[in-house]
Protein backbone atom coordinates (compact mmCIF):
# COMPACT_ATOMS: atom_id res chain seq x y z
CA UNK A 1 0.00 0.00 0.00
CA UNK A 2 2.66 2.66 -0.92
CA UNK A 3 1.53 6.52 -1.47
CA UNK A 4 2.22 8.09 -4.80
CA UNK A 5 4.71 10.90 -4.14
CA UNK A 6 2.77 13.47 -6.00
CA UNK A 7 -0.99 14.97 -5.41
CA UNK A 8 -2.78 17.05 -7.92
CA UNK A 9 -2.36 20.88 -7.21
CA UNK A 10 -4.27 22.59 -4.86
CA UNK A 11 -7.46 24.45 -6.01
CA UNK A 12 -6.41 28.24 -6.88
CA UNK A 13 -8.85 31.36 -6.62
CA UNK A 14 -8.56 31.82 -10.24
CA UNK A 15 -10.04 27.75 -10.33
CA UNK A 16 -12.47 28.99 -8.26
CA UNK A 17 -13.61 31.52 -10.37
CA UNK A 18 -13.62 29.79 -13.52
CA UNK A 19 -15.92 27.18 -11.91
CA UNK A 20 -18.41 29.52 -9.97
CA UNK A 21 -18.31 31.34 -13.71
CA UNK A 22 -19.70 28.33 -15.44
CA UNK A 23 -22.00 27.90 -12.69
CA UNK A 24 -23.64 31.31 -13.05
CA UNK A 25 -23.69 30.94 -16.91
CA UNK A 26 -25.72 27.54 -16.10
CA UNK A 27 -28.27 29.46 -14.08
CA UNK A 28 -28.80 31.92 -16.28
CA UNK A 29 -29.65 29.70 -18.61
CA UNK A 30 -32.18 28.15 -16.46
CA UNK A 31 -33.51 31.62 -15.19
CA UNK A 32 -32.71 30.93 -11.80
CA UNK A 33 -30.28 32.57 -9.45
CA UNK A 34 -27.83 30.93 -7.04
CA UNK A 35 -25.66 30.92 -4.32
CA UNK A 36 -22.33 29.05 -5.75
CA UNK A 37 -19.71 28.29 -3.02
CA UNK A 38 -16.64 26.42 -3.90
CA UNK A 39 -14.34 24.86 -0.89
CA UNK A 40 -10.97 23.76 -1.02
CA UNK A 41 -9.37 20.04 -0.21
CA UNK A 42 -9.74 20.80 3.41
CA UNK A 43 -13.45 21.74 3.15
CA UNK A 44 -12.40 25.69 3.87
CA UNK A 45 -14.14 28.23 1.25
CA UNK A 46 -12.34 29.99 -1.39
CA UNK A 47 -14.71 31.56 -2.95
CA UNK A 48 -18.40 32.12 -2.66
CA UNK A 49 -20.74 34.52 -4.94
CA UNK A 50 -24.54 35.12 -4.15
CA UNK A 51 -26.54 36.08 -7.72
CA UNK A 52 -28.88 39.07 -7.99
CA UNK A 53 -32.27 37.80 -6.44
CA UNK A 54 -30.52 34.45 -4.84
CA UNK A 55 -32.58 33.27 -1.66
CA UNK A 56 -30.85 35.18 1.11
CA UNK A 57 -31.55 31.43 3.06
CA UNK A 58 -29.23 29.71 0.04
CA UNK A 59 -25.60 31.45 1.26
CA UNK A 60 -25.23 29.21 4.02
CA UNK A 61 -26.31 26.07 2.14
CA UNK A 62 -24.33 26.14 -0.75
CA UNK A 63 -21.20 26.40 1.22
CA UNK A 64 -22.19 23.59 3.60
CA UNK A 65 -22.97 21.99 0.39
CA UNK A 66 -19.68 22.24 -0.94
CA UNK A 67 -18.20 21.49 2.78
CA UNK A 68 -20.69 18.09 3.03
CA UNK A 69 -19.42 17.20 -0.80
CA UNK A 70 -15.39 17.15 0.48
CA UNK A 71 -16.15 16.09 3.86
CA UNK A 72 -17.76 12.95 2.47
CA UNK A 73 -16.13 12.74 -1.14
CA UNK A 74 -19.72 12.47 -2.61
CA UNK A 75 -22.50 14.38 -4.31
CA UNK A 76 -25.08 15.67 -1.80
CA UNK A 77 -27.60 14.11 -4.20
CA UNK A 78 -26.24 10.38 -3.61
CA UNK A 79 -26.08 11.05 0.15
CA UNK A 80 -29.22 12.19 0.44
CA UNK A 81 -30.67 8.43 -1.01
CA UNK A 82 -28.63 7.11 1.99
CA UNK A 83 -29.68 9.31 4.69
CA UNK A 84 -33.90 9.86 5.30
CA UNK A 85 -35.88 8.28 8.01
CA UNK A 86 -34.98 4.23 7.51
CA UNK A 87 -31.81 4.88 5.53
CA UNK A 88 -28.47 3.33 6.78
CA UNK A 89 -27.39 7.24 7.67
CA UNK A 90 -30.41 8.83 9.08
CA UNK A 91 -29.12 10.94 11.74
CA UNK A 92 -25.70 12.69 9.18
CA UNK A 93 -27.41 15.58 9.05
CA UNK A 94 -26.99 15.95 13.14
CA UNK A 95 -23.46 15.18 13.32
CA UNK A 96 -20.39 17.79 12.55
CA UNK A 97 -22.02 20.64 14.25
CA UNK A 98 -24.48 21.24 11.49
CA UNK A 99 -22.28 21.70 8.22
CA UNK A 100 -23.67 18.35 6.57
CA UNK A 101 -26.11 18.79 3.92
CA UNK A 102 -28.30 16.26 2.81
CA UNK A 103 -30.11 17.83 -0.45
CA UNK A 104 -29.12 17.79 -3.84
CA UNK A 105 -26.88 20.31 -4.80
CA UNK A 106 -23.17 19.78 -3.79
CA UNK A 107 -20.84 17.81 -6.16
CA UNK A 108 -17.08 16.91 -5.80
CA UNK A 109 -13.90 18.55 -7.35
CA UNK A 110 -11.55 16.21 -9.03
CA UNK A 111 -8.27 16.79 -10.52
CA UNK A 112 -6.71 13.35 -12.20
CA UNK A 113 -9.35 11.29 -10.27
CA UNK A 114 -8.46 12.69 -7.08
CA UNK A 115 -10.85 15.09 -4.98
CA UNK A 116 -9.32 18.76 -4.48
CA UNK A 117 -12.23 20.48 -3.45
CA UNK A 118 -16.19 20.77 -3.24
CA UNK A 119 -18.45 23.15 -5.35
CA UNK A 120 -21.69 23.69 -3.77
CA UNK A 121 -24.84 25.15 -5.39
CA UNK A 122 -28.19 26.51 -3.90
CA UNK A 123 -31.27 28.44 -4.88
CA UNK A 124 -33.86 25.97 -7.16
CA UNK A 125 -34.91 22.97 -7.26
CA UNK A 126 -32.84 19.93 -6.40
CA UNK A 127 -32.41 19.04 -9.84
CA UNK A 128 -31.74 22.80 -10.67
CA UNK A 129 -28.91 22.80 -7.75
CA UNK A 130 -27.39 19.44 -9.06
CA UNK A 131 -27.60 20.72 -12.73
CA UNK A 132 -25.65 23.75 -11.91
CA UNK A 133 -22.96 21.92 -9.45
CA UNK A 134 -22.18 19.50 -12.29
CA UNK A 135 -21.55 21.96 -15.14
CA UNK A 136 -19.27 24.48 -12.51
CA UNK A 137 -17.74 21.27 -11.74
CA UNK A 138 -17.19 20.36 -15.73
CA UNK A 139 -14.91 23.71 -15.48
CA UNK A 140 -12.57 22.46 -13.33
CA UNK B 1 -31.29 41.90 -17.11
CA UNK B 2 -31.38 45.24 -16.64
CA UNK B 3 -32.69 46.49 -12.55
CA UNK B 4 -35.23 48.57 -11.68
CA UNK B 5 -33.60 52.31 -10.47
CA UNK B 6 -35.84 52.05 -7.12
CA UNK B 7 -36.88 49.69 -4.61
CA UNK B 8 -40.05 49.44 -2.31
CA UNK B 9 -40.06 51.01 0.47
CA UNK B 10 -38.33 49.44 3.34
CA UNK B 11 -40.75 48.19 6.40
CA UNK B 12 -40.70 50.56 9.32
CA UNK B 13 -41.42 49.73 13.13
CA UNK B 14 -45.19 51.41 12.33
CA UNK B 15 -45.97 49.21 9.89
CA UNK B 16 -44.63 46.13 11.86
CA UNK B 17 -47.11 47.32 14.53
CA UNK B 18 -49.82 47.47 12.46
CA UNK B 19 -49.39 43.81 10.85
CA UNK B 20 -49.02 42.55 14.67
CA UNK B 21 -52.04 44.07 15.85
CA UNK B 22 -54.10 42.61 13.07
CA UNK B 23 -52.09 39.38 13.76
CA UNK B 24 -53.57 40.05 17.54
CA UNK B 25 -56.78 40.77 16.53
CA UNK B 26 -57.04 37.88 14.46
CA UNK B 27 -56.02 35.16 17.10
CA UNK B 28 -58.52 37.05 19.92
CA UNK B 29 -61.13 36.39 17.38
CA UNK B 30 -60.17 32.35 17.21
CA UNK B 31 -59.50 32.68 20.49
CA UNK B 32 -55.67 31.25 20.50
CA UNK B 33 -53.55 33.88 22.16
CA UNK B 34 -50.10 33.88 19.79
CA UNK B 35 -46.40 35.16 19.49
CA UNK B 36 -45.82 37.27 16.18
CA UNK B 37 -43.03 38.63 14.89
CA UNK B 38 -42.47 40.79 12.03
CA UNK B 39 -38.76 40.73 10.28
CA UNK B 40 -37.32 43.24 7.82
CA UNK B 41 -36.10 42.53 4.36
CA UNK B 42 -32.76 41.40 5.58
CA UNK B 43 -34.44 38.65 8.22
CA UNK B 44 -34.05 40.74 10.90
CA UNK B 45 -36.67 41.23 13.76
CA UNK B 46 -38.29 45.01 14.01
CA UNK B 47 -40.92 43.55 16.34
CA UNK B 48 -42.26 40.53 18.42
CA UNK B 49 -45.55 40.83 20.69
CA UNK B 50 -46.17 37.61 23.09
CA UNK B 51 -49.99 37.85 23.81
CA UNK B 52 -50.64 37.03 27.48
CA UNK B 53 -51.39 33.26 28.27
CA UNK B 54 -49.20 32.22 24.42
CA UNK B 55 -46.74 29.51 24.90
CA UNK B 56 -43.24 30.51 25.98
CA UNK B 57 -41.88 27.69 23.25
CA UNK B 58 -43.53 29.98 20.56
CA UNK B 59 -40.93 32.73 21.40
CA UNK B 60 -37.92 32.03 19.39
CA UNK B 61 -40.17 29.82 16.64
CA UNK B 62 -41.93 33.01 15.93
CA UNK B 63 -38.93 34.58 15.08
CA UNK B 64 -38.02 31.88 13.27
CA UNK B 65 -40.59 31.20 10.98
CA UNK B 66 -40.28 35.00 9.87
CA UNK B 67 -36.81 34.88 9.36
CA UNK B 68 -37.53 31.55 7.22
CA UNK B 69 -40.44 33.15 5.40
CA UNK B 70 -37.66 35.97 4.38
CA UNK B 71 -34.86 33.70 4.16
CA UNK B 72 -36.40 31.49 1.02
CA UNK B 73 -39.14 34.06 -0.47
CA UNK B 74 -42.13 31.30 0.59
CA UNK B 75 -44.95 30.10 3.80
CA UNK B 76 -42.99 27.37 5.91
CA UNK B 77 -46.66 26.14 4.87
CA UNK B 78 -45.41 25.63 1.53
CA UNK B 79 -42.00 24.50 2.93
CA UNK B 80 -43.33 22.00 4.87
CA UNK B 81 -44.29 20.03 1.55
CA UNK B 82 -41.17 20.35 0.48
CA UNK B 83 -39.21 19.28 4.05
CA UNK B 84 -40.44 15.63 4.97
CA UNK B 85 -38.44 12.88 4.84
CA UNK B 86 -38.50 11.64 1.46
CA UNK B 87 -39.05 14.80 0.05
CA UNK B 88 -36.50 17.19 -1.90
CA UNK B 89 -35.46 19.02 0.46
CA UNK B 90 -35.21 16.62 3.81
CA UNK B 91 -32.36 18.32 5.41
CA UNK B 92 -33.15 21.78 5.27
CA UNK B 93 -33.65 22.25 9.07
CA UNK B 94 -30.24 21.29 9.79
CA UNK B 95 -29.27 24.65 8.00
CA UNK B 96 -28.61 28.09 9.03
CA UNK B 97 -27.24 26.84 12.39
CA UNK B 98 -31.25 26.06 13.50
CA UNK B 99 -32.48 29.42 11.87
CA UNK B 100 -35.10 27.52 9.45
CA UNK B 101 -38.63 26.58 10.87
CA UNK B 102 -40.59 24.11 8.51
CA UNK B 103 -43.85 24.11 9.39
CA UNK B 104 -47.04 26.38 9.24
CA UNK B 105 -46.84 29.73 10.35
CA UNK B 106 -44.04 32.36 8.18
CA UNK B 107 -45.56 34.40 5.55
CA UNK B 108 -43.37 36.80 2.91
CA UNK B 109 -44.52 40.55 3.09
CA UNK B 110 -45.40 41.83 -0.35
CA UNK B 111 -44.93 45.52 -1.62
CA UNK B 112 -45.46 45.88 -5.30
CA UNK B 113 -44.61 42.15 -5.65
CA UNK B 114 -41.52 42.45 -3.58
CA UNK B 115 -40.93 41.12 -0.64
CA UNK B 116 -39.66 43.43 1.88
CA UNK B 117 -39.77 40.97 5.30
CA UNK B 118 -42.40 38.46 6.87
CA UNK B 119 -44.20 37.84 9.65
CA UNK B 120 -43.86 34.65 11.54
CA UNK B 121 -46.64 33.53 13.80
CA UNK B 122 -46.61 30.50 16.71
CA UNK B 123 -48.66 29.64 19.13
CA UNK B 124 -51.84 27.34 17.86
CA UNK B 125 -52.19 24.50 15.49
CA UNK B 126 -50.50 24.95 12.35
CA UNK B 127 -53.78 25.98 10.55
CA UNK B 128 -54.38 28.62 12.86
CA UNK B 129 -50.43 29.99 12.77
CA UNK B 130 -50.79 30.33 9.08
CA UNK B 131 -54.60 32.17 9.63
CA UNK B 132 -52.89 34.89 12.03
CA UNK B 133 -49.65 35.18 9.63
CA UNK B 134 -52.14 35.49 6.20
CA UNK B 135 -54.92 38.31 8.25
CA UNK B 136 -51.23 39.94 9.80
CA UNK B 137 -49.88 39.85 6.28
CA UNK B 138 -52.91 41.71 4.69
CA UNK B 139 -52.58 44.61 6.93
CA UNK B 140 -49.14 45.83 5.28
CA UNK C 1 -61.01 38.66 28.95
CA UNK C 2 -60.29 40.05 32.22
CA UNK C 3 -57.34 38.84 34.29
CA UNK C 4 -57.58 36.94 38.18
CA UNK C 5 -55.49 39.34 40.41
CA UNK C 6 -53.50 36.28 41.58
CA UNK C 7 -51.60 33.48 40.76
CA UNK C 8 -51.20 30.12 42.65
CA UNK C 9 -48.09 29.51 44.51
CA UNK C 10 -44.59 29.25 42.40
CA UNK C 11 -42.64 26.27 42.90
CA UNK C 12 -40.32 25.83 45.85
CA UNK C 13 -37.55 23.39 46.00
CA UNK C 14 -39.20 21.85 48.97
CA UNK C 15 -41.89 20.67 45.86
CA UNK C 16 -39.62 19.52 44.04
CA UNK C 17 -37.71 17.29 46.20
CA UNK C 18 -40.73 15.95 46.75
CA UNK C 19 -41.47 15.45 43.22
CA UNK C 20 -38.10 14.12 42.60
CA UNK C 21 -38.35 11.89 45.31
CA UNK C 22 -41.86 10.30 44.39
CA UNK C 23 -40.19 9.75 40.89
CA UNK C 24 -37.16 7.65 42.17
CA UNK C 25 -39.46 5.60 44.11
CA UNK C 26 -41.69 4.96 40.94
CA UNK C 27 -38.06 4.36 39.23
CA UNK C 28 -37.18 1.73 42.08
CA UNK C 29 -40.64 0.40 41.79
CA UNK C 30 -39.86 -0.83 38.15
CA UNK C 31 -36.43 -1.81 38.67
CA UNK C 32 -34.92 1.05 36.03
CA UNK C 33 -32.63 4.04 37.39
CA UNK C 34 -33.74 7.16 36.04
CA UNK C 35 -32.65 11.21 35.49
CA UNK C 36 -35.35 13.39 36.65
CA UNK C 37 -35.87 17.03 36.19
CA UNK C 38 -38.06 19.66 37.87
CA UNK C 39 -38.37 23.18 36.40
CA UNK C 40 -39.99 26.29 37.24
CA UNK C 41 -42.77 28.11 35.41
CA UNK C 42 -40.08 30.02 33.44
CA UNK C 43 -38.60 26.69 32.60
CA UNK C 44 -35.31 27.06 34.35
CA UNK C 45 -34.24 24.17 36.32
CA UNK C 46 -34.78 23.80 40.35
CA UNK C 47 -33.16 20.25 40.98
CA UNK C 48 -31.90 17.50 38.98
CA UNK C 49 -30.94 13.64 40.31
CA UNK C 50 -29.22 11.43 38.53
CA UNK C 51 -30.24 7.81 39.96
CA UNK C 52 -26.94 5.79 40.16
CA UNK C 53 -26.28 3.91 36.99
CA UNK C 54 -29.13 5.84 35.18
CA UNK C 55 -27.21 6.68 31.53
CA UNK C 56 -24.98 9.78 31.18
CA UNK C 57 -26.91 10.65 27.93
CA UNK C 58 -30.25 11.55 30.00
CA UNK C 59 -28.93 13.80 31.84
CA UNK C 60 -29.67 16.43 29.28
CA UNK C 61 -32.98 14.96 28.12
CA UNK C 62 -34.47 14.68 31.27
CA UNK C 63 -33.59 18.50 31.86
CA UNK C 64 -34.69 19.15 28.00
CA UNK C 65 -38.05 17.46 28.78
CA UNK C 66 -38.71 19.13 31.83
CA UNK C 67 -37.90 22.32 29.41
CA UNK C 68 -39.98 20.99 26.84
CA UNK C 69 -43.43 20.21 28.80
CA UNK C 70 -43.30 23.96 30.30
CA UNK C 71 -42.67 25.66 27.02
CA UNK C 72 -45.35 24.13 25.40
CA UNK C 73 -47.64 23.12 28.09
CA UNK C 74 -48.15 19.77 27.01
CA UNK C 75 -46.59 16.49 28.35
CA UNK C 76 -43.88 15.51 25.59
CA UNK C 77 -45.64 12.32 25.05
CA UNK C 78 -48.43 14.07 23.49
CA UNK C 79 -45.97 16.08 21.54
CA UNK C 80 -44.41 13.02 19.89
CA UNK C 81 -47.84 12.42 18.14
CA UNK C 82 -47.39 15.91 16.38
CA UNK C 83 -43.53 16.14 15.24
CA UNK C 84 -42.72 12.87 13.49
CA UNK C 85 -42.11 12.87 9.89
CA UNK C 86 -45.26 14.40 7.89
CA UNK C 87 -47.22 15.90 10.89
CA UNK C 88 -48.11 18.86 11.86
CA UNK C 89 -45.23 20.01 13.74
CA UNK C 90 -42.84 18.23 12.05
CA UNK C 91 -39.24 20.37 12.17
CA UNK C 92 -40.27 21.65 15.90
CA UNK C 93 -37.11 19.37 17.73
CA UNK C 94 -34.90 22.22 15.36
CA UNK C 95 -36.47 24.97 17.39
CA UNK C 96 -35.25 27.03 20.64
CA UNK C 97 -31.57 25.84 19.73
CA UNK C 98 -31.69 22.11 20.41
CA UNK C 99 -33.35 22.42 23.85
CA UNK C 100 -36.72 20.48 22.46
CA UNK C 101 -37.24 16.78 22.90
CA UNK C 102 -40.55 15.48 21.26
CA UNK C 103 -40.56 11.97 23.06
CA UNK C 104 -42.35 10.87 26.00
CA UNK C 105 -40.93 11.62 29.50
CA UNK C 106 -42.14 15.40 30.34
CA UNK C 107 -45.07 16.43 31.99
CA UNK C 108 -46.12 19.74 32.92
CA UNK C 109 -46.95 20.38 36.99
CA UNK C 110 -50.17 22.35 37.56
CA UNK C 111 -51.25 24.03 40.42
CA UNK C 112 -55.14 24.93 40.33
CA UNK C 113 -55.46 24.10 36.83
CA UNK C 114 -51.93 26.42 36.18
CA UNK C 115 -48.76 25.49 34.71
CA UNK C 116 -46.13 26.41 37.20
CA UNK C 117 -43.57 24.44 36.34
CA UNK C 118 -42.62 20.69 34.30
CA UNK C 119 -40.84 17.55 35.43
CA UNK C 120 -38.74 15.53 32.50
CA UNK C 121 -37.49 12.03 33.09
CA UNK C 122 -35.08 10.13 30.90
CA UNK C 123 -33.87 6.88 31.68
CA UNK C 124 -36.01 4.02 29.96
CA UNK C 125 -38.46 2.99 27.73
CA UNK C 126 -40.81 6.16 26.61
CA UNK C 127 -43.45 4.74 28.56
CA UNK C 128 -41.48 4.15 31.61
CA UNK C 129 -40.04 7.45 31.47
CA UNK C 130 -43.69 8.62 30.69
CA UNK C 131 -44.94 6.49 33.94
CA UNK C 132 -42.06 8.15 36.46
CA UNK C 133 -43.02 11.35 35.23
CA UNK C 134 -46.60 11.06 35.97
CA UNK C 135 -45.94 9.40 39.67
CA UNK C 136 -43.81 12.24 40.11
CA UNK C 137 -46.26 15.33 39.39
CA UNK C 138 -48.88 13.81 41.58
CA UNK C 139 -47.08 14.17 44.53
CA UNK C 140 -46.80 17.96 43.93
CA UNK D 1 -29.38 -2.82 46.23
CA UNK D 2 -26.15 -3.02 48.10
CA UNK D 3 -23.46 -1.63 45.20
CA UNK D 4 -19.77 -3.85 44.98
CA UNK D 5 -17.18 -1.88 46.84
CA UNK D 6 -14.93 -2.12 43.55
CA UNK D 7 -15.38 -1.07 40.18
CA UNK D 8 -13.20 -2.65 36.95
CA UNK D 9 -10.41 -0.81 35.74
CA UNK D 10 -10.92 2.15 33.86
CA UNK D 11 -9.40 2.07 30.15
CA UNK D 12 -5.98 3.01 29.77
CA UNK D 13 -4.33 4.59 26.62
CA UNK D 14 -2.42 1.51 25.65
CA UNK D 15 -6.21 -0.21 26.13
CA UNK D 16 -7.16 2.65 23.68
CA UNK D 17 -4.07 1.91 21.18
CA UNK D 18 -4.48 -1.66 21.25
CA UNK D 19 -8.22 -1.43 20.66
CA UNK D 20 -7.74 1.12 17.60
CA UNK D 21 -5.05 -0.90 16.42
CA UNK D 22 -7.32 -4.11 16.29
CA UNK D 23 -9.97 -1.93 14.51
CA UNK D 24 -7.04 -1.03 12.23
CA UNK D 25 -6.10 -4.11 11.00
CA UNK D 26 -10.45 -5.26 10.67
CA UNK D 27 -10.83 -1.63 8.65
CA UNK D 28 -7.43 -2.83 6.46
CA UNK D 29 -8.82 -6.80 6.02
CA UNK D 30 -12.59 -4.80 4.29
CA UNK D 31 -10.59 -2.06 2.31
CA UNK D 32 -12.49 0.80 3.74
CA UNK D 33 -9.91 3.67 5.64
CA UNK D 34 -11.78 4.59 9.27
CA UNK D 35 -11.94 7.00 11.84
CA UNK D 36 -11.71 5.45 14.65
CA UNK D 37 -11.86 7.32 18.29
CA UNK D 38 -12.14 5.29 22.14
CA UNK D 39 -13.76 7.30 24.74
CA UNK D 40 -13.49 6.80 28.22
CA UNK D 41 -16.26 5.82 31.63
CA UNK D 42 -16.97 9.59 31.12
CA UNK D 43 -17.21 9.96 27.51
CA UNK D 44 -14.31 11.54 27.35
CA UNK D 45 -12.11 11.26 24.12
CA UNK D 46 -8.77 8.73 25.03
CA UNK D 47 -7.58 8.46 21.31
CA UNK D 48 -8.65 8.93 17.70
CA UNK D 49 -7.00 7.68 14.63
CA UNK D 50 -7.90 8.81 11.15
CA UNK D 51 -6.49 6.01 8.77
CA UNK D 52 -5.23 7.78 5.36
CA UNK D 53 -8.10 8.11 2.62
CA UNK D 54 -10.88 8.30 5.58
CA UNK D 55 -13.32 10.81 5.01
CA UNK D 56 -12.79 14.13 6.55
CA UNK D 57 -16.77 14.28 7.88
CA UNK D 58 -16.37 10.99 9.71
CA UNK D 59 -13.68 12.60 12.60
CA UNK D 60 -16.51 14.19 14.16
CA UNK D 61 -19.27 11.31 13.81
CA UNK D 62 -16.51 8.36 14.92
CA UNK D 63 -15.84 10.47 18.34
CA UNK D 64 -19.71 11.13 18.78
CA UNK D 65 -20.21 7.83 18.29
CA UNK D 66 -18.04 6.34 21.17
CA UNK D 67 -20.19 8.98 23.56
CA UNK D 68 -22.83 8.31 22.23
CA UNK D 69 -22.17 4.55 22.88
CA UNK D 70 -20.92 5.31 26.21
CA UNK D 71 -23.68 7.84 27.04
CA UNK D 72 -26.66 4.98 26.50
CA UNK D 73 -24.80 2.04 26.89
CA UNK D 74 -26.07 1.19 23.97
CA UNK D 75 -24.27 0.09 20.15
CA UNK D 76 -25.55 2.88 17.81
CA UNK D 77 -26.74 0.09 15.42
CA UNK D 78 -29.51 -0.96 18.38
CA UNK D 79 -30.14 2.72 19.04
CA UNK D 80 -31.14 3.20 15.02
CA UNK D 81 -33.49 1.39 15.42
CA UNK D 82 -35.20 2.97 18.00
CA UNK D 83 -34.68 6.23 16.76
CA UNK D 84 -36.59 6.57 13.03
CA UNK D 85 -39.28 8.85 12.64
CA UNK D 86 -42.49 6.97 14.38
CA UNK D 87 -39.92 5.49 16.93
CA UNK D 88 -39.86 5.53 20.57
CA UNK D 89 -37.11 7.81 20.43
CA UNK D 90 -37.66 10.29 17.48
CA UNK D 91 -35.59 13.27 18.28
CA UNK D 92 -33.10 11.44 20.37
CA UNK D 93 -30.55 12.95 18.14
CA UNK D 94 -31.37 16.55 18.42
CA UNK D 95 -30.26 16.47 22.28
CA UNK D 96 -27.48 16.82 24.09
CA UNK D 97 -25.84 19.46 21.60
CA UNK D 98 -25.70 17.70 18.82
CA UNK D 99 -23.65 14.79 20.08
CA UNK D 100 -25.51 11.92 19.76
CA UNK D 101 -25.04 9.81 16.37
CA UNK D 102 -28.02 7.36 15.65
CA UNK D 103 -26.25 5.10 13.12
CA UNK D 104 -24.09 2.03 13.30
CA UNK D 105 -20.71 2.57 14.32
CA UNK D 106 -20.28 2.66 18.21
CA UNK D 107 -20.20 -0.26 20.32
CA UNK D 108 -19.42 -0.24 24.21
CA UNK D 109 -16.42 -1.26 25.58
CA UNK D 110 -16.77 -3.73 29.16
CA UNK D 111 -14.65 -5.19 31.75
CA UNK D 112 -16.19 -7.53 34.03
CA UNK D 113 -20.18 -6.51 32.25
CA UNK D 114 -19.01 -3.12 33.21
CA UNK D 115 -19.45 -0.35 30.71
CA UNK D 116 -15.47 1.06 31.10
CA UNK D 117 -15.88 3.05 27.65
CA UNK D 118 -16.57 3.14 23.80
CA UNK D 119 -15.15 2.19 20.52
CA UNK D 120 -16.62 4.82 17.68
CA UNK D 121 -15.94 3.96 13.81
CA UNK D 122 -16.78 5.95 10.63
CA UNK D 123 -15.56 5.63 7.37
CA UNK D 124 -17.48 3.15 5.59
CA UNK D 125 -21.01 1.38 4.91
CA UNK D 126 -23.10 1.18 8.43
CA UNK D 127 -22.53 -2.62 8.29
CA UNK D 128 -18.35 -2.19 7.93
CA UNK D 129 -18.15 0.98 10.23
CA UNK D 130 -20.12 -1.93 12.98
CA UNK D 131 -17.75 -5.02 11.70
CA UNK D 132 -15.01 -2.69 12.53
CA UNK D 133 -15.81 -1.54 16.09
CA UNK D 134 -17.17 -4.71 17.02
CA UNK D 135 -13.48 -6.25 16.01
CA UNK D 136 -12.06 -3.28 17.83
CA UNK D 137 -13.70 -3.83 21.07
CA UNK D 138 -12.77 -7.55 21.19
CA UNK D 139 -9.48 -6.50 21.47
CA UNK D 140 -9.70 -4.90 25.46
Amino acid sequence: MSKPQTSPAPLTLEDARRIIAAGERKADDIGQPMNIAVADAGGNLIAHVRMDGAWMGSIDISIKKAWTSRAFDISTKELATLTQSGGDFFGLHASNDGRVMIFAGGVPLKRDGVVVGAVGVSGGSGKQDHEVAEAAAKAL
